[in-house]
């Protein structure tokens, strides 16, 4: 949110901002009984899961996704966006209540910025949600390390389950930015140390523990899914889960408490759930699917955001979580900003200040495209500009005309500055859809299509690819997962957010391309099939100047440099 | 207390003793003020540190200190006794509180048993306090890990510091058991991933920064310490510490939370202050200065723990902490049991459940140095024989005897069967040592001795050695950190706890022994020159049948199999 610089800052808002107590927001907005509150400080709580069972004959709420067109590396405020919408159905008496992603530590730590909203629609306080929040994260590194620590004793204790170490593919977390973690060997040192092998760390939130939670739908889903994961396969090449080595118990107990979804407030005192935060690309990038239900149960609108754009983060909620999950999606609002879409239509990064009418009108072909996958799964749809002090009168005026004359809902929404008074026309909007808007949800493909023809169909009716390209290994894995019985899993496509296609430069909306999968993977635990386009970064690195070099507390304690 | 096991489990009794709501002890045992508790689910709490600054004119309360002999693999139940004792003094109508250490979470994943006390003594949730407790630990591991990061970033970014790769003394962390850590190499994989050079991962309660938070006396002096820690050393040997890469602000905002003391209670609802869990070895052993201070602010009497036998933690409690802390210990309580001593006069691990008073007498030559070593510090001291089940009705008068005719104040303790009622004549005693002992409290050191003069100093006075011998690589440290300016800290002795000599196996009283300082390490943050005695053991491994393999989450939420 750059370009809002002579405004105050997001943390400046955030710790002006008074906060209720979170009992009272509980209380007075969710009707939640004291019993099923576990307070973590004054501002932030875990609900217990002893609610999904109170109220599971209860009207599921409306569930609202915000998604977005391909974005710019600066992101087009998605959350921003989910957090002023909720605000806003707030303001017109609706009960209304978010659903979204914890964010990581990492990058915290690297790049100024959180991703807690901003301006006058953010989640609070920030500050904590951004750093160490309830734990939750720490304790899915827990139990990923600790799974790693297992397999390497099981290596070192004479490794009966006859595993290879060439072959195991569970790696390390952090949640870090940490290159140098990237490729590692462990287990140097003689035979005391353990058995030397190649390993990686991932950031945490790549680790498939991340998508486990994310999925589980009760605490005993929780060890299924757990025990389920391969964590490498034996010299004979069969798959060895985490049942074989019998710690799936264990790893359940490091994530009783994280699997409880946690409360907090938005600058307007709209409840929040924000619960586990998964890689969008290559895994589904939504928050916790018992976040998100005990939502729905909890308020008669629930607005959730997922990760990336809607080519990645939006067929991941519909096809994979809303699958899972069985959830029935109300209504899509897409956000897209006229910078982005200026960059879409051909402007550089230092071009996207300037007016300019014909870029816009050129780059409009990648919300067009978006819109026409919205409509594909049959969801009605509101696009969401998202309003940034750049954005010149022309160019708004040119972007709602157009979208006029297609007959695309659009609204201009302002609720960086406004909070949720900035989102009530959006809000209206998204309600009138969904009363009136015709929903005939329906997945992209099948359970029984092959792996193939799942991949087909998202990358011809999503990305608008001609056709799909699988090299040898990609063709030979296909084998042996259908060998495996792996085949009727969903399929989570890891592939660049910035571009329809599988090449981060070819912005706008390419035609008559193909995409290549290289190499597919198998996220038994998560339960999906993750089909990797390219080489994707699981541990970023930290920047020559990172944001911590401004960070501290201040004498009342409070963080400062933090945004 | 494998010997209790006739009786209830301790997870079996923690989980049927009704907990009060921590608000309940905060306000009722310690007058705590609303605002100054942040809760952390139903039981536990973190304190606010401004209390510090409200009761600073209060005379402080007493400070009596639970040390034992040189104990055995198992331990002696020094934790049982420090909650007994309190639980005891408060059957006496006295304000005790507890101040103790945090576990860590990787032996618990590895061996059965937990470091939260036994039978009716422990402190509450221990399953909790076992696990991820209120984050303390995670935070620690995160700074740590982020320091890291920060160090191989700027290696990468051009090292303007001129860090020679070889010589990077920071090490990585986890809070698990995992040997094939131990020894890595990192940054492989190609110019983008990093300077490749050697590392490795400590458990993170050997990390510095974990020594650090617990000598801190404010967020403030937090930072200072911090900023000290040297992480390395330039082409030219120079010290480069935190401060030069500036990020002393980003690792206290990642402390800020865990600075602060937490408060649980034990199974009688005698108030605990839980917070820090420092190696006892390569760092202090004691939990954090802040929760001590703040103890004796709150209570009238506090009883903490130092960890190890008294020729490392109470040595170290008294020569480091009290200094740095300016604490003056008004008593301390040795714990013997009758089975370590029977260890020192010469009997096998096989052999402990049975009779043998020749053995017990003749082992109680350790109890008696540790005894001296008191006596030395000048403070007034009470023996406390730990009851276990195997130990005879003879044994147990031989010790008394044996205690009554030398002199030495002696006390059978039933704390594990019985809680505070068990502990009642300790703590009478204890109170009247108290009220009639003489206390002299003194250092066996002075600032400005030598670093050799000090190591001399511990030697010959806690472990009875008739001299110290220096290896080449030591003698050249010595000139180096006196050339640095180090010299006038105090020393923390990394040696074996089985004996109070540097050879684990060399049990009972040894006469005649020199001890060899074979290296020596700065650390600067924490305040004190570790002296290295032998291979000290930072990263423990897991067995080959761990105690995760039997951990689970019951239907109703609870921790299985953790103890």
């Amino acid at each position: 949110m750059n370009s809002h610089q002579k405004f105050k800052s997001d943390i400046e808002i955030a710790l002006e901002t008074p906060l209720l107590p979170i009992q009272q927001i509980a209380n007075n907005h969710l009707d939640l009984k004291e019993e099923e509150l576990e307070l973590f400080g004054k501002y932030k709580a875990k609900i217990s899961l002893d609610v999904l069972e109170r109220l599971k004959e209860k009207e599921p709420g409306k569930l609202i996704l915000v998604t977005s067109t391909n974005p710019t590396p600066a992101g087009e405020g998605k959350s921003t966006v989910t957090v002023g919408l909720a605000q806003a159905l707030n303001k017109l008496n609706k009960k209304a209540i978010i659903a979204m992603r914890e964010p990581s530590l990492g990058p915290t730590m690297g790049l100024k910025g959180g991703a807690t909203g901003g301006g006058y629609s953010q989640v609070i306080p920030m500050d904590e949600i951004n750093l160490h929040f309830t734990g939750d994260i720490h304790a899915i590194t827990t139990a990923n390390n600790a799974l790693a620590s297992f397999i390497d004793n099981h290596l070192h204790h004479g490794n009966y389950l006859n595993i290879d170490p060439r072959r195991i593919v569970w790696r390390r977390a952090l949640d870090l930015n940490d290159r140098a973690l990237r490729n590692i060997t462990i287990g140097l040192g003689g035979p005391t140390n353990g058995i030397p092998r190649e390993d990686h760390f991932d950031i945490t939130v790549a680790s498939e523990i991340m998508a486990v939670l994310c999925l589980a739908s009760s605490l005993d889903n929780l060890r299924e899914r757990l025990s389920r994961i391969v964590i490498g396969y034996t010299y004979s090449k069969d798959p060895v889960t985490v049942a074989d080595l019998g710690v799936e118990g264990a790893l359940t107990l490091l994530l009783k408490e994280a699997i409880k979804p946690n409360l907090v407030q938005t600058i307007e005192h709209t409840p929040a759930l924000i619960h586990g935060g998964p890689f969008a690309n290559i895994a589904h990038g939504c928050n916790s699917l018992l976040a998100t239900k005990m939502a729905t149960m909890l308020g008669d609108y629930v607005v959730t955001e997922a990760g990336f754009g809607a080519d990645l983060g939006a067929e991941k909620f519909l096809n994979i979580k809303s699958r899972i999950g069985k959830l029935n999606p109300s209504a899509v609002v897409i956000v897209a900003t006229i910078r982005a879409l200026k960059m879409h239509g051909g402007l550089r990064k230092d071009q996207l200040q300037q007016e300019n009418t014909d870029a816009l009108i050129k780059g409009i072909t990648n919300l067009k495209k978006h819109i026409e996958t919205i409509k594909s799964f049959g969801l009605p749809y509101v696009v969401a500009i998202n309003k940034f002090v750049s954005d010149t009168e022309a160019e708004i005026t040119e972007l709602l005309n157009w979208s006029d004359q297609e007959g695309h809902p659009a609204v201009l929404c302002e609720v960086w500055e406004h909070g949720g008074n900035g989102g009530v026309e959006l809000a209206e909007k998204v309600l009138k859809i969904i009363e009136e808007g015709e929903n005939s949800f329906q997945f992209l493909y099948k359970d029984e299509d092959s792996i193939e023809q799942k991949i087909f169909n998202i990358a011809s009716k999503v990305y608008g690819a001609t056709g799909v390209q699988f090299t040898n290994k990609a063709k030979k894995q296909i084998q042996e997962f259908e060998f495996l019985g792996w085949s009727n899993l969903p399929i989570c496509m890891a592939k660049t957010q910035y571009s329809l296609t599988d090449d981060a430069s070819v912005l706008g909306r390419p035609e008559s391309f193909t995409i290549t999968i290289r190499e597919l993977k198998g996220s038994l635990g998560a339960g999906f099939i993750v089909a990797l386009t390219g080489d994707i970064m699981t541990m970023p690195g930290l920047p020559s100047e990172p944001a911590a070099l401004n960070m501290d507390v201040s004498v009342d304690g409070k963080a400062t440099g933090l945004f």
